[in-house]
C-alpha cells in the first residue's frame, strides 16, 4: 500500500452508533452542528492527510530533523506542509472562538487528530504540543498575555513548546531545578536546562512560544515551588512581530528510535544574560496548570496510539491480499495463494482489527463525555462525565499506546521477513509507536494515577458507574436472540467480574504496603481495564450491527464484521481479562519480597 | 551499564539442577566431561563474550556492514574480533573431532551460544550459519567434500550459508526459482537470486561456502524438485586454496531495523557465466537436508532470543539501580530513590528476569536431550529424547524470541524516555530482537510444525509425555511444606490443565475446516505451551532452592531469589494459559467467518 486511507466508514459508525453526535447537537452552543457538517469536515481531514501528511512520512522518517549550528531544519516538504496545514484551518480546531478557534466539540477534532497521527505522527506532534501552550494559556494567562499570544498560536503562525522534563528530572517534577529570577520590571530571567522537548526548535514558523517549568529563588522545595513561564523564542514586539532573539538556544538533537522527523530538543535557556519569561497564572502553582495540559495532551497522545494502530493495520492488511505465498491449509488444490488466507494471518490481521476499533471507540466516548463535561447545562450531568472521563484519560493513554506498539509489531509480523526491512515502512510504525506509552507520562504514571487518583481517592465510585454500564451491555447481548451476541455477552460479562475482583483490590489498597502491593498490579490492572472496556464498546457495536442487520438497512457486509470482530476480540482480548485479574490480586509477592540486589 | 557479563551462576544453578550435566557425563562420548570442565569453558567463553564481543555491539549497529563496489566491508573491529573467535578455537564447539571440532555436549554449546547471543547477536550470527553449512556438508557431503570444505569451515578460517529465500519464496520454499543446469564434468551451473542471505558476503575470511537450494531443469515442480548445491564464492584450487572467484556476486545488502553489522545480502548467481557448484546429497531432496540443518538452525535462534532476553535484562536492572526519580510509594520519608524501589519497575523487571530464566531453562533440557538422542546406547531412550527435542524446537525457537521481543519492550519501558534514545542501547535490543520471530520460519510457521507434524500427526503421544513430567512436578510442589511452592504448584497444574485441553483440541483436528480452526490458534497454543513450559521448569528450579536452603548449602539469597521469581511467573505469567486456552479453543470463528473484503 502507499498511502494511509482514514477510516471515514467506521469513523461514521462510531458517530452513529457509539458516540453518537446527536448528543453533541443538543449541547449549548452546538446547536449547529450536525453529524452531515462533521463528515464535510472528517473527508476534508482525511483528504488532508492521505494527500498531504501521509506522502511525507517516510521520508521524514529516512531524513529526520537535523541540527545546523544552533538551527534546526525539518526535513524536505515540511515547511511547505505546514503552511498548507494553518492555511487549512487545521491548527486549533477543538480551540474557543474567541481566538480565531473553530470551537468544535472533542469528539470530531479527536477523530481528525487520530487522522493526522495515522497519516504522519511525526508531524502531528507539532499541533498537539501547540494545543498544549495554546491551554495554558488560556486558562491561567492574562488578558495581555493571550492577547499577544493566542491568535497566533491558534492560527498556527506560531507554534508552542511544553518545557517539563530536566535530566534529574523526568517522571518526578518536583526534581526541576530551572530557575527564574525575578526582575524590576516584572519579567524573569530563567536559566536551566531542558530536555526531550518536542519541536523544541525547528525552522516551520517565525517564532515559538515555550511554556517552562522553573522555580523563583525564594520558591519552597519539591512540586509546591514550581511555577509556569511563558518564554518566546523571539521576544514580541509592539506590533506583535518577532524581535530579537531572546536566550534560549536548542543545544542539540536526540538520536531516536522512531519519530525521526520530530525534533526532540535539548534547549538551553540563559546561557549568556538570561531568557526573558513571564509569569503565567499564580506563582508556585504551575505545576497544576501543566497537570491539566498533561491531561489534555495525555488523551492526544492516547489517540497517537489510535492513529498509529490503524496505519499498522492497514499496511498489513493491504500486504497480505497482495503477497502470494503457500497454498491454503486444509484445501485440496496446490494452488498459490494470497497469505490473507492463511488462518495464522487471519488471526493476526483480526486482533489488530478488533483492538484498533475498540481503541477508537474508547477514545471516541471519552471525548463525547469531555464534550457533555464542558457544555451540559447540569451541574450533576457534567460533573458525572467529568469523572468519567478522569478515570478514563490515563486508560486511554496507557493501554491505547501499549497497544500501538504490539499492534504495530504484529504488522512486522505478518509482513515477514519484508517487515524487517525498512523500505517496506512496517518497521517505521513500530519504531514510532515506541515512545507512545513512555512520553507525557509512562504506563507505570498513568496506571499509578487510575489507581490512586482516579480510583482509590473516590471509593471506587467512578468505576462502579463504569462497571454498572457494563453490566447493562452485558445483559442486552444476554437477552438478543442472535447465539454470537450471547457469547459475546458472557465472555464480557467475565471480563466485567474480572475488572470487578480487581477493582476491589485496588480500592481496599489505600497506604503503606498494600498501596504498594496494589501498586505492582497497577499496569496489569490498566491493561484489564482497556481490555474489557474494548470488549464493552466493541459488543455495544455487535448489537447496534446486529439491529441495522435486522433493519436491512445500509452495508450488510459491514455489520456482519462488525458481529464477527466483536466476537473475535471477545475470545482472544476478553480472555485475557481473568489472568491479569490474578496478576493484580495476588502477583505483587513476588515483586516486593525480593530484595534489591536479588535483581 | 557498559558490557555484557555472562550469567554463570544461574548457568551454574541450570547445569546441577535442571539440566543436570551428570547425565550427559553418563553417555558414551562424554566420559571425560563434568561439571568443572564445563564450567572453565563456559568461564572462558564468558569473558570472551564480555571482552571482546560486547564491546563492539553498539559500535557495530552504529556502522553496520556496508557494500562498496560489490564488496561488503564489516564494521571497525569486526575482522579482528572473528580471528580472535577462530583462533579461540570457538567456531564449531559442538562440531565432531573427526574434522577438527571439540565435540562439546549441545548442551554446553548451547550455553555457550547464548553468551555470543547477549553479547552481540550481529557477530554471533556468523557462526550459527556456518555451522549450519557443516551441518549439511557432513549429513549429505561426499567425501571429497568433507575434506575439502570440513577442516576450514569448522576451525573458522572460512564461513558458510544457507541460501534458500527469493523474493517470491519465504516461508514457502516450493516456489524456489534458482536454476542449476548440469555441465559435462559433473558440476553445475547455478542461476538465480537469493535474497536475505546472513552475511552473504563480508570480509572476515577469504572464502565463503554457499549452501544453496535450487531446482535441476527436469525436476518436478514444487518441493519434490529442490535439490542442494555448494558454491564457494572462490573456487578451491587442488591445494584447498581459495583461487577463481565464482560468478556469484552480493548485489546489494538490505537495509534493516536491526542487527545492522550483520550483513544481510541480496546474492546473484550466474550473472555472467554460471555460478559454479556441485551437488550435496541426492538430488531433489534438497529439502530435506535443509531442514535438518533449518531444526539446528531454529534452535539456535531460541537461543538468541535467550541471549537477547538476558542482555535487555541485565541493562535494565543496572540502569534501574542507578536511575534516581521520585520517592518511595506508601514510604513516610521525601527521600528520592533509585527507581528499582518502585513496585510497577520491580514488576517489570520480574516480568524480564523470571522470563528469562524460564527461556534458559527450557532451552536447556532440549538441548540436554538433543545429547541424549545423539548417544544413548538404548534406542528407546534416544527415541524417546529426539521426540521429546523434536516437539519442543519450535516451541523453543516460537517463544523464546517472541518473549525476547516483549521483554526487549519492556527493557526500553524501564528506562523511560532515555530508552527511547539510541545512545543508551536499550533500544537496540529490541530493534535487533525484533527479527527473530521472522527468520527460519517465522512464529506461525513454528506453530504450524508444532501443532501437525509435532502432535497431531502422533496423536498428541509425544506431549503426553510431556505433561506427564509437568504433572510430576505439579505434584511434588504440592507435596512440600512451603506455602509459596504449593501455592506454585496451583498455578502450575491450572496451567497444564488449559494445556491438556488445549492440546486435546489440536490433537482432534487433522484436516478441512478443523484443521483450519486449530492452526487459527497454533501461535497462542505455542505461547501457552512456552509459558507453562517454562512454569514447570521454574517450579523444579523452586524445588531444587528449598531443597537447598533445608540443607543451608551455598548462596541462601540465591536460592530465595529463585523461590520468589518462580512465584512471580506463576501469578504473572501461568496465569495467562487459561485465557491462551479459550483463545485456542473458541477462537477460531471470527477469523474464519469473515470474509477477506471485511478485513
Amino acid at each position: 500500500m502507499s498511502e494511509y486511507i482514514a477510516p471515514l466508514t467506521d469513523v461514521r459508525f462510531v458517530l452513529e452508533e457509539l458516540a453518537p453526535l446527536s448528543r453533541i447537537e443538543a449541547l449549548p452552543g452546538c446547536e449547529d452542528f450536525n453529524l452531515e457538517l462533521a463528515s464535510a469536515i472528517l473527508d476534508e481531514a482525511a483528504k488532508f492527510a492521505s494527500g498531504v501528511l501521509s506522502p511525507l512520512n517516510a521520508s521524514g522518517d529516512r531524513e529526520g530533523a537535523r541540527w545546523s549550528e544552533g538551527n534546526v531544519l525539518t526535513a524536505a516538504g515540511w515547511r511547505d506542509a505546514y503552511r498548507q496545514f494553518a492555511d487549512g484551518g487545521w491548527n486549533a480546531l477543538s480551540c474557543p472562538p474567541e481566538h480565531g478557534g473553530q470551537g468544535l466539540p472533542r469528539l470530531v477534532s479527536a477523530l481528525v487528530e487520530e487522522m493526522w497521527n495515522g497519516a504522519n505522527v511525526s508531524f502531528a506532534l507539532c499541533p498537539m504540543l501547540t494545543r498544549g501552550a495554546i491551554e495554558a494559556l488560556e486558562l491561567r494567562g492574562s488578558e495581555a498575555q493571550k492577547d499577544m499570544y493566542l491568535p497566533k498560536l491558534i492560527s498556527g503562525e506560531w507554534t508552542g513548546t511544553m518545557n517539563l522534563t530536566e535530566p534529574q528530572a523526568g517522571s518526578d517534577l518536583s526534581a526541576v531545578r530551572t530557575r527564574a529570577i525575578p526582575q524590576p520590571d516584572g519579567s524573569y530571567r530563567l536559566q536551566g536546562q531542558k530536555i526531550f522537548i518536542t519541536y523544541g526548535d525547528h525552522d516551520l514558523t517565525d517564532n515559538i512560544i515555550h511554556l517552562v517549568l522553573a522555580r523563583k529563588p525564594d520558591a519552597p522545595e519539591g512540586v509546591k515551588g514550581i511555577s509556569l513561564f511563558v518564554v518566546p523564542k523571539h521576544l514580541v514586539g509592539a506590533a506583535g512581530e518577532p524581535g530579537a532573539r531572546n536566550d534560549v538556544h536548542c543545544a542539540s538533537l536526540e538520536h531516536k528510535l522512531g519519530i525521526h522527523a520530530s525534533p526532540t530538543a535539548v534547549l538551553a535557556f540563559g546561557d549568556k544574560e538570561g531568557a526573558v519569561g513571564w509569569l503565567v497564572g499564580e506563582e508556585n502553582r504551575g505545576l497544576e496548570t501543566m497537570f491539566i495540559m498533561m491531561n489534555a495532551a495525555r488523551f492526544s497522545v492516547g489517540l497517537e496510539g489510535v492513529g498509529l494502530a490503524e496505519r499498522a493495520t492497514q499496511r498489513a492488511v493491504a500486504y497480505a491480499k497482495e503477497r502470494i505465498q503457500g497454498v491454503e491449509a486444509g484445501a485440496k488444490g496446490r494452488e498459490k495463494v494470497t497469505i490473507v488466507r492463511h488462518p495464522d494471518v487471519r488471526r493476526m490481521l483480526m486482533l489488530m482489527k478488533s483492538r484498533t476499533e475498540a481503541l477508537r471507540a474508547v477514545a471516541c466516548i471519552v471525548a463525547m463525555a469531555m464534550d457533555i463535561a464542558q457544555r451540559h447545562p447540569e451541574p450533576a450531568v457534567r460533573s458525572e462525565h467529568q469523572a468519567f472521563a478522569d478515570l478514563m484519560i490515563p486508560v486511554v493513554k496507557g493501554w491505547s499506546t501499549e497497544s500501538a506498539v504490539e499492534i504495530a509489531s504484529l504488522g512486522v509480523q505478518v509482513h515477514g521477513g519484508m517487515g524487517y526491512v525498512e523500505e517496506t515502512g512496517a518497521a517505521q510504525h513500530l519504531r514510532d509507536a515506541r515512545i507512545t506509552p513512555i512520553y507525557e507520562g509512562t504506563t507505570g504514571i498513568q496506571a499509578a494515577d487510575l489507581i490512586g487518583r482516579k480510583i482509590a481517592r473516590d471509593g471506587g465510585i467512578a468505576i462502579a458507574a463504569v462497571v454498572a454500564r457494563m453490566r447493562d451491555a452485558q445483559r442486552e447481548l444476554a437477552q438478543t436472540d442472535a447465539e454470537l451476541l450471547v457469547g459475546i455477552g458472557t465472555r464480557l460479562g467475565d471480563g466485567v467480574d474480572a475488572l470487578e475482583r480487581a477493582a476491589q483490590f485496588i480500592v481496599g489498597a489505600r497506604e503503606g504496603q498494600s498501596l504498594r502491593a496494589a501498586t505492582v498490579g497497577s499496569v496489569p490492572f490498566l491493561e484489564m481495564f482497556g481490555i474489557v472496556a474494548g470488549g464493552w464498546q466493541l459488543g455495544l457495536a455487535a448489537l447496534a450491527a446486529q439491529r441495522r442487520l435486522a433493519q436491512s438497512s445500509g452495508n450488510a457486509a459491514f455489520y456482519s464484521a462488525k458481529i464477527q470482530t466483536a466476537r473475535f476480540y471477545a475470545d482472544h482480548m476478553l480472555s485475557r481479562a481473568a489472568g491479569l485479574a490474578h496478576a493484580v490480586v495476588n502477583g505483587w509477592g513476588g515483586a516486593l519480597e525480593i530484595d534489591d540486589d536479588q535483581l
